[in-house]
């Protein structure tokens, strides 16, 4: 936690928050709020970043009262969209926070052919679960805008009808071992990357998302994880902001 | 499990190698090598890599014979030599995976102030565990050259014994939130990187770094964690190969 989240519910007073729970742990425990200067980083969620400084700690050691001053504008969203194969729960996971830590903003997940089924009915796939997530990562990396995240559970409709809406003003690259072009870096315009499932795309899957317009690219021979192809793509894609 | 590793010490004869354990049980439940084609990617540990046809099960069924053929050379490994702070024992594993699957071939960990001592007592930071993820992330990425991995666990000799040596001839680049040039893209000479711990490198251990010659480069103003910046910035360093 490199930054504490603020809801706007956790205002008790114009200025003041109360927080309990895991920030409440977190700060007395990592941050070591109480014994050091009192202060951390502090944002609320979809507005400002700024400072928290301590005022009181209940007596029964569960909540803090501290006061929050904005000073500055969170970081810019990276200018893509991340089109992901549903991927099994820790994997998903791994890459909700890789993405949202980078900086994007718009996450999509859908099925295709070698996404096991029973991956949709996960706890951990579940939209309430991917945005608390999703915050934990805009904590991590000091920003305070929560990403939107879809979720689409069949393929041809997900390609036929949403991605042409999703895809359109944008470069739209597809990173596959078979790509013949090798993935471009620091490209200037807003881009959408799509990434396959662990056992990869069928030739019918990359056959529709050429014919819709995909790039296919290409990070080199190697079959990388999911988790280590988002960074290492998005890495190359922009610059980090 | 994209290519299954074949040590020497697997071969009973010329070409036909004995196979237990997790490779076996790997091949057998999730490749379905006795119910599909009988083959798989394979490739003999620091050489070749080809295909394994199934010759035989034991009858007690945890063992099978394999034929193996070789047919090509491994990918090229990166010229990019790693310089990773210590981290804790499941963030070193996550590393070791991305940066031996994106094929870095010499990896070091060293102590520094934020590094907390009980990692360096971890079982899974031991030289032979490292190493047995390493050999995980060569079957991953379909690789046979096993990586070299040192540990340094004091950081003032590492830095005025050990890194003058490891660096020279090499463009040696250190990430950290304060550094004023963004990373690179795609450098053409050998490098080496260094990436700092969870809390992040001291004042005095940039300044001495930079001091060594160190090129002390930014991916940005967000807080990543090392797991998310090792694949980010290789990936940005060079194209996948």
């Amino acid at each position: 936690m490199n930054l504490m989240l603020l809801e706007k519910t956790d205002f008790i007073d114009e200025g003041v928050a109360e927080i309990g729970g895991r920030r409440f742990v977190h700060a007395m425990e990592i941050l070591k709020m109480a014994e050091r200067s009192g202060e951390c980083k502090a944002g609320i969620v979809g507005g400002r970043i700024g400072r928290a400084s301590l005022l009181a700690v209940d007596e029964a050691h569960q909540t803090m009262r501290v006061r929050f001053e904005p000073l500055r504008d969170p970081p810019p969203a990276l200018p893509l969209v991340l089109l992901c194969a549903m991927q099994r729960p820790l994997t998903f996971r791994k890459i909700i926070h890789a993405a949202v830590s980078m900086g994007v903003k718009e996450l999509h997940f859908f099925h295709c052919r070698k996404v096991e089924k029973s991956y949709w009915s996960s706890p951990q796939v579940a939209p309430e679960a991917a945005m608390a997530d999703a915050l934990l990562a805009l904590e991590q990396s000091v920003d305070t805008i929560p990403p939107q995240i879809f979720f689409h559970d069949r393929f041809k409709p997900f390609v036929e009808d949403d991605l042409p809406g999703i895809v359109a003003g944008k470069r739209w690259l597809a990173a596959h071992p078979s790509g013949t072009a090798p993935c471009p870096v620091d490209i200037s315009t807003p881009a959408a990357l799509t990434v396959g499932p662990e056992g990869g795309f069928t030739d019918y899957e990359t056959g529709m998302l050429a014919e819709a317009g995909a790039e296919l690219v290409t990070m080199g021979p190697r079959i990388l994880r999911s988790e280590v192809a988002v960074p290492a793509l998005i890495g190359r894609l922009f610059p980090g902001r």
